[in-house]
């Protein structure tokens, strides 16, 4: 029977897991897939291409349930963008990386659920104090963006700051049942998983990247700044990215300031190895789960492995509607 | 109702609880207390201190459970030790951090469980070939020595590893009941835990090591080198040490090279420190789970507490016996 929690009451699905909204990678498709097996489906709102972002949007306008997420500080720089996002009636906006005060009452006016992604405690009361109505604690371990508190740390840290007020979505890592249970065991409520579903049938990335996902070990990914730089992206701190390790990363890390120095030749040639799929210059954004991942399903086969799996785990306990519920992430607990 | 687990029942305790051996933080008195409460408590071997080892040693002889735990690397310049160690007839002799082949026939004929502790899939591998009774998966969110991977990658990537062949201890950022039953979700049959214990009555620290450690929070750890230099201690890669940041760390890290060619000089300011129990300088050694570390109690409880929490979290499953039995650390599950 499915696994109740504040989350999935709060979104009105039946499984707690949420893609991730990976830029380019998490398009309608796979919004719509997870949504369809009983997940929530984020789409990726990207970098600020207005015109994808509209033709993905209006994919979803009617359907139901599902999210856009956005790089705040990326919608920071082309706010309009949010209005595009909210034409299509999400029932969620998530906002990661950055200041969300400014993007929070509109987005709560619309009447969206504003969830937002965090990396430390201050992240998190800053989050809480604009209104946010679900926090995700993502460590790590998670496959983009992201700063350096492990997974296993800042979960319980969030839980014990969110003090049952909102639901905490646990982030990085997470691929399988196993990490579902051992998420809501530290008090989440749920899990927001990118790596595994960017090999997924539905994701938009390139056959070889999702191979390459596919046969890679944890030992394979590696976060930092060469890759966003390789790109004449600058994140502010403290955020770097985790990617799989290919010959360009191997040969730029130590020489950031070289590669400043020469950004516009190196961002040349990685725009083009992007275009030719080539994945030894151009990076694979993914996370630590990559050790876990050995197929390229079809996304709703991924919702109901990690949700069967985690169901078994968590064994018996029922509420009286049938369905499982996990004491330590009831809201009702806390003061 | 105790959790019951392969691990349990091979070492016959209570709790799915071992106390980590603490080099000299882990003296006979910590150990005896963490058994007595119904965990498996483990003797720090320390580096290399004969007289401190027989003293240690020789106050457990004839009490159980008890094991007694080396770092395999220093123990191979002074292999005599082990028969120091295995004249007091621990339950179980701990190695971490190096090749264990050659002690673990003398171990095994001893009659003492030999228990490996790991950080990746090849050390794994060869502690299983030299016939490791129980693998220890350690993160990098652990207090003291340690790698890179953290502790939700590597504790299921050792249970897979393992097939249920040998229990799956997860140590490194467990400090509370949460943490204990999140591990068993990932697969693991218990945890070993150091840094919460180092806080606790029982151990050797110094007051003011133990008061930094109950008011840090997980901010302040990092892990790096700088101690270990400072005292011309050189680990074998890939091992580096987790302590609380301070002055010395903040003051030296980048600066490494400079370090090696002051060493002489710094080392004599460092041991002066540590005599002094200036601990702006000389590290205490300790991990992310500070931040969940609030108070300094008896080791028996957080023993209780860690058993307590866990068990109401695991929830209802019984087996025959009345214990709480969870399927995923069983070895039966695999071939
Ligand atoms: C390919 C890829 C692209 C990502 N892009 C974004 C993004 O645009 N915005 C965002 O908030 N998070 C992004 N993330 C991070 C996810 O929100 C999430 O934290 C992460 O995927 C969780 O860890 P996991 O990859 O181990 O499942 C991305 C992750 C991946 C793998
Ligand atoms: C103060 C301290 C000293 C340690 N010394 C040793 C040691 O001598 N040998 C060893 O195998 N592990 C040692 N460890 C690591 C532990 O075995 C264990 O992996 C770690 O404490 C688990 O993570 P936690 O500190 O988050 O509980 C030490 C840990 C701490 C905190």
């Amino acid at each position: 029977m499915p696994i109740a929690t504040p989350l999935t009451e709060l979104l009105g699905i039946r499984h707690p897991i949420l893609s991730a909204p990976m830029d380019t990678i998490a398009g309608s498709r796979l919004t719509r897939a997870v949504s369809e097996a009983g997940g929530f489906g984020i789409l990726g709102g990207g970098y600020g291409d207005r015109t994808r972002l509209e033709t993905e949007a209006r994919e979803l306008k009617g359907f139901a349930p599902f999210g856009i997420g956005f790089i705040t500080w990326s919608l920071a720089k082309q706010p309009e963008l949010l209005e595009i996002a909210l034409e299509a009636r999400p029932q969620a906006v998530m906002l990661s990386f950055g200041d969300v005060a400014p993007f929070a009452p509109r987005i709560k006016a619309s009447g969206a659920r504003l969830i937002c992604q965090v990396q430390t405690e201050d992240m998190g009361k800053q989050a809480l104090d604009a209104g946010a109505e679900i926090l995700i604690a993502q460590g790590t371990e998670a496959g983009g963006h992201g700063a350096s508190r492990t997974t296993v740390d800042i979960v319980p840290a969030i839980v014990d700051l969110a003090a049952g007020r909102v639901p905490v979505v646990a982030a990085g890592g997470i691929a399988d049942g196993r990490g579902l249970a051992a998420m809501m065991m530290l008090g989440a409520s749920g899990v927001l998983v990118g790596t595994r579903f960017y090999a997924s049938v539905e994701a938009n990335g390139a056959e070889e990247a999702k191979l390459r996902i596919r046969d890679a070990g944890s030992n394979d990914t590696v976060r930092g700044i060469v890759p966003d730089w390789s790109r004449k992206l600058f994140w502010p701190a403290p955020f770097t990215a985790r990617t799989l390790v290919n010959s360009h990363i191997r040969s730029w890390t130590g020489r950031e300031v070289e590669l400043l120095q020469r950004a516009d030749e190196i961002a040349r040639d990685y725009a083009a190895a992007k275009m030719a799929g080539d994945f030894e210059i151009a990076a694979v954004f993914a996370g630590e789960a990559v050790g876990l991942i050995h197929d390229i399903p079809p996304a709703a086969d991924i919702v109901e492995r990690i949700a069967i799996e985690a169901e078994q785990l968590l064994g018996g306990r029922r509420n009286s509607a049938g369905a499982t519920q996990v004491l330590s992430s009831s809201p009702s607990r806390a003061g």
